[in-house]
């Protein structure tokens, strides 16, 4: 008996870490993706915004974040704060007992962190081109060690948003339309890049220097979400938690496989062209859609969920360029608009899921974040600025934040 | 008891899921390989291509594939066909009843289905720079969701090739032969590339775009491999089982390490330059070549059935370009030439493997393949044309399919 | 009891798989990050040789390696020889009786194997840009059968540094310090890039080709490193097993954080810019720093190594430059500098740990290693020759050594 305890805390745990590594994963997908979406002038910097935003989400989260989102909590609203996440863990006799939980505590924060760090690559591609590094740097480091926590607590650390019956498995809203939100915030106070929209309300498009890098991160993510779905079951050591697991890997795979073509055959519709970066978006929107429950819908209903992300991340993404919204690789749409559509889309299926708890939800999260984003997106360009000068953004922002350029070799188009 | 079941279960299925995660990672190596390989011109296209075919296969086995392949069967030769996959999965009390199969099977679906997208992944190479894209996509949907699981309906899902004897273990014919077989119709009828072969019977060289991207395939296809053969044992929960697991990790590395130095050193005794194209493509034919049968042969056996691979692979991919049959990513001997081979090489080791069982399967997925593939492209080329205008060829499919440049950014030579 | 020990054995089997090929996939985080950073007229060269040499580290620790590392030993300082490795396995009968290890022997070759080609990829980045590619494979063929799995002996199969006392979890010293060691021996043959360093004692940057392809390769590397320093716990079955693991996963990406914050503020400060560069190397020196011992610190402590790590690998590149060793990728200074701060830094929080022992283990590793692998190239200098001619350096090692062109259809500037 004792023995089983054991073997089944290591498979838990150990299923814990693959899924942790594979969500790790994702923060390479989001780097090839912005990288690949950005001008080659403006290359080395997103990579640079990427690992670094990475690095300290995922420190932030260690310091201060986890303790917040997953501590006991003052009040249903305000959780409460310490600093510095211990790495003791369950003891066997514990464990052995059913005194301990049924896996690693160190697994869960390693499982956890990197989450945070999902949530806030989503931000670096919407304001890309134009940002200044440190500033984004500065806010990464409040958004992971603070915005992102007291929300999560309020949803997954079993706070206010739990208790109405918010149900969102693995984050449609709680980390990508939270990602989104911050990121709208961002581009509203930071404005379009210079060229993107004509003096008569033109649209120019502003292609991206690198196909195939786009297109190995979606890949990338595709993976990814395996870990990020797959192990938001947090057991798979019994049958009914192995079958559920299963489902949502199939589940979250159709999803984005209906995203794919959806979004393509709207876009063959819309532009008359097989438009690859719809695709790519269409993908990320299925995969965004089936976040919020892919662990009971069926197999159709799942690729239909993920069908219908992939069709309104493509009309997402032409509306707000009607707005001059500018995103240059389309992350509002992709995680905001496919997110909140998620969250609804939970109730095609979920018996006890109330449509009011997933308007408060979203209406909670999307307050929460945009309000709180704008405030420090403000403080932050009134204290050092955000915008790189209209001379450093036409020269690229390789050579003006990094000193370096991503492609020296090669010779480059009038840098425009 | 019921306990020690329960984890099996949950062992099996994790293992699984496991697995097809990282199969489905094939479909990024397939891609960036195919990028890497043609002209900057075509890359946005094969990128487009690749990530729909993914999605198209996906679908289409869950909508009737894999009802077909693994269905009761009308007879052994006529599968039975029904629609749409259930989600339905086994109950925790059949499961310790031992009346239910050992793993979650949706968690089967998941593995299967990524093998499927394998297969078409292989065609889009060998098509590639001259297909019409919604053309190839027409085809996609057809072979994924009817051919390729009528004939792995008669080898894995029990029909007579089974029962015949036909071995092969996780489809150096089934899956890696089947798709070179639909790719070599397909050339046939589509021809060779504008200016591949001189009039004089001149074999002129069309250098892909980009090698890194291309390497970056195969390290890919080499990793997800292990998941292709690994998760073929089916099983990893007793000792037996995870002996077998570990060797077939084992003699997939090997034979693919075996595959790249002897394709290497081919190239260089025929051609006097360390080929890195072939050395890759070395390593693809090893992977191929062991596939039928990793489970047993010796390390040093699958190494050298590997370098035999990679031989043939160089000597194949010569071969195919003096009878002016154009493959710009070598497919066809990678998966075809390299396929028959691995199929005939697990008569080398396994006792009850029988000479006329190997050459009755691979006769008959061939023919079958090749036979109704011919027809298909040939009903899509009166239909709608597969291939495109010479001007659109020499505009590239970039531009003319999908309206979007790869590298928009470069400056790149005069298009050709 | 007997079906748990069976599943308990395949358990551990399974994550030593896993674990393994996740090591595996490192492989091709050297391959991008080398072809990342080298010029475009060198990088199908250095994609040739990655390949090749991971593909011959396998076949040679398959042939002689794992015998002469794992092997009885003639004393506790010469390894016995014996050759070609068999793929017999333990019996459940055995497993069941507790007579056998606790995983399958094979699985355990396959993870050490893919831990040669670690060592053996460290090298071929500090060589770049000016070695000739057979002398290089040639060299890889002796030091992956021989002289790693000599020094392997000494410690990990139970030799005189095990003996002492010499505490080396996954390898900063055993295999990271181990391949800079060989290349610092390479390097000071082989001699700098031409134009390197000016008349005046000038360091001349030469920057790499593609930063998003480098970026790339760290990414992979940080992946891998959790199978890397994940599966050298080598077991995951019971409560203080799968604890272990988990901290190791959690510290091991807290190590790599802490790295890239630091070189990143380092740089900042020495070079006033957001040196991406430093900033992948410093992921890559917080990696190494931790690996001796992820184990056991805390998640504050093992962030804290790693950023020590990080500033280290800034100064050592500065410092490496001014001595005019010239390293193209800056291997030497993260697996080397940092190699040696990891194995130093156990001493910080082992209480057994001893630093008489710690000094021994690195003198002795680099001893051996320098003093072999010196000689080595010396015979290669003097017999075949080691390093290309000038003009064939100035064209580049793309056209004469391997034939072909990493990026064929782009212009490029003027290939100095």
């Amino acid at each position: 008996m004792e023995e089983i305890r054991e073997i089944s805390y290591a498979l838990d745990t150990f299923y814990f870490l693959v899924s942790g590594a594979l969500v790790m994963w994702m923060a390479a997908g989001f780097t090839m993706l912005e990288a690949g979406l950005v001008r080659s002038k403006n290359t080395t910097e997103i990579l640079t915004k990427n690992i670094s935003l990475y690095a300290i989400a995922c420190i932030m989260y260690m310091v201060v974040g986890y303790n917040i989102m997953y501590g006991d909590g003052l009040s249903s609203v305000i959780p409460s704060i310490s600093f510095i996440l211990g790495a003791s863990d369950n003891s066997a006799a514990a464990v052995a007992a059913g005194e301990a939980s049924y896996y690693s505590d160190v697994s869960d924060f390693f499982f956890q962190v990197v989450f945070v760090a999902t949530a806030m690559s989503i931000i670096s591609g919407a304001v890309a081109e134009r940002m200044k590094l440190w500033s984004f740097l500065l806010f990464a480091v409040v958004l992971t060690g603070f915005v992102y926590p007291i929300q999560g607590y309020w949803s997954w650390g079993e706070g206010f948003l739990d208790q109405l019956g918010y149900a969102d498995y693995a984050g449609s809203g709680i980390v990508h339309m939270f990602g989104a939100s911050a990121a709208l915030a961002a581009v509203l106070v930071l404005g379009p890049r210079k060229g993107k929209y004509g003096p008569n309300g033109e649209v120019r498009p502003i292609p991206g220097a690198n196909m195939p890098l786009a297109t190995l991160g979606v890949f990338i993510l595709w993976l990814g979400w395996f870990g990020f779905n797959g192990g938001s079951e947090l057991k798979v050591s019994d049958v009914d938690s192995a079958n559920a697991v299963a489902l949502v890997f199939a589940n979250t795979n159709l999803a984005a496989a209906g995203g794919v073509v959806a979004a393509l055959v709207t876009a063959r519709l819309m532009f008359g062209k097989a438009d690859l970066t719809m695709a790519l978006n269409g993908a990320i929107a299925g995969l965004v859609s089936i976040t919020a429950g892919p662990d009971a819908p069926s197999l159709l209903l799942a690729t239909f969920i993920g069908a219908v992300g992939g069709v309104l991340v493509v009309l997402s993404i032409v509306g707000l360029d009607k707005l001059k919204i500018d995103d240059p690789v389309g992350a509002i749409s992709a995680h905001g608009t496919a997110g909140i559509w998620g969250v609804m889309a939970v109730l095609l299926w979920m018996d006890d899921a109330s449509f009011f708890a997933q308007i408060a939800g979203i209406l909670t999260i999307f307050a929460w974040t945009f309000g709180v984003s704008l405030v420090l997106w403000l403080i932050l360009k009134a204290v050092m600025g955000i915008r790189v000068t209209e001379e450093e953004e036409q020269q690229g922002l390789d050579i003006t934040e990094c000193g370096i350029e991503a492609y020296p070799d090669f010779v480059q188009q009038s840098k425009t």
